[in-house]
């Protein structure tokens, strides 16, 4: 089946105490955006890249295209006032008879490697989701109280979230509520199970400025 | 009041693919241990440091800071078979009327400004324990299902924990079970309540060799 990536960018730089659109900062003297899309490109150059980005950005980023000579092939399209919203125009896109990963653009140090186990393991099973143990201490507010839950049994769910693309078109048509904080979620609500792979502890998502020095420093030791 | 840090090293290399323990692994030329005790010398060099090391490593420890010429003072002693029977070891040499921090021994990236937050924090409310939000999705294991929980509710608790040492010595003492992830959980079963201050992101906890080369990276970003 053909393999898609939906790449979702409708963050806001205010985490970062920024102005810039924390999917457009530099990460190596490049945007974010572009070290997420060569991943894809670099897993697969036959995969179909479409970025959703809120309609304020687009222009923005057909600039930094230019400026960055940037030419991995891909298509633009328009978000919603949600994350829901926006993979929702996205799917748009996407025929029903192929697989496709959604990943967040401000996980730039996504792995060609975990891609390709990605797109696999929803062909065998419809959907394959990365998750990660949780390493730290965690703690659940309950009113006023931060009350323990035992560690070991949660895991930290990443991007990409791949899936059989009819099936997870079906299960966003028949959503009732928009407050997903993920596909997977959207996913189950629409009757499917969801199965679980090893996601790796690098493919941090970048939401503060501390992130982006951590993701910056971790690239150029890579590239060493 | 006195301020005790008592960096509690008692981890293998196991999950590092390494047969040298991560607290011992070479971080920016340094074992990561050494970073770790740096940061508390500097956030304040009256600060009495205890390390807490296996029996069968405190040998290797002594070697270690000759070769490197590591001459931060500290005290060292021995663990237990768990966490809670090495902490319980450290805080018999603290003495009741202090502050106490107890700090993983593979969190190098701790700040002094954290290290100060917590102190002084913990001296106004009894105890200090540093989280952060969770940023992504999070689900639980039930049986064979992995149910979706709401993220927004979840904290990711890092160290150093900062207490009142008395009270916390009581709390351990008085403890029946060993079974805690954390001090700020021994402390709560000793019927005080728990405090949380803002930890850091790049608190990270050293536990896979990605977790190490993003460290690295950090810091060689932070000293340009």
């Amino acid at each position: 089946m053909k393999h898609y990536a939906l790449i979702v960018a409708g963050g806001s730089g205010t985490r970062m105490g920024s102005t810039i659109p924390k999917q457009f900062l530099l990460l190596c003297g490049k945007p974010v955006l572009m070290h997420t899309l060569e991943q894809f490109y670099k897993a697969d150059n036959n995969t179909q890249i479409i970025v959703v980005l809120p309609a304020s950005q687009s222009e923005y980023w057909k600039e930094l295209c230019k400026q960055f000579s940037f030419t991995i092939p891909h298509q633009v399209t328009i978000g919603g006032d949600t994350r829901f919203h926006s993979v929702t125009n996205g799917l748009n896109l996407v025929p029903d008879y192929c697989l496709v990963a959604i990943h967040d653009g401000v996980r730039p140090l996504v792995t060609a490697a975990l891609i390709h186990t990605c797109f696999e393991a929803a062909s065998k099973n419809g959907c394959a989701i990365p998750a990660i143990p949780v390493h730290e201490s965690l703690r659940r507010k309950n009113g006023d109280v931060y009350e323990q839950v035992d560690r070991s049994d949660f895991y930290l769910v990443q991007t990409p979230q791949c899936f059989n693309a009819g099936m997870l078109k079906k299960a966003y048509a028949a959503a009732t509520s928009s407050h997903y904080t993920d596909d997977a979620s959207v996913f189950e609500a629409g009757g499917h199970t969801i199965y679980l792979i090893d996601g790796i502890k690098e493919n941090i998502k970048i939401t503060t400025p501390a992130d982006l020095t951590m993701a910056e420093g971790y690239l150029k030791l890579l590239s060493l």
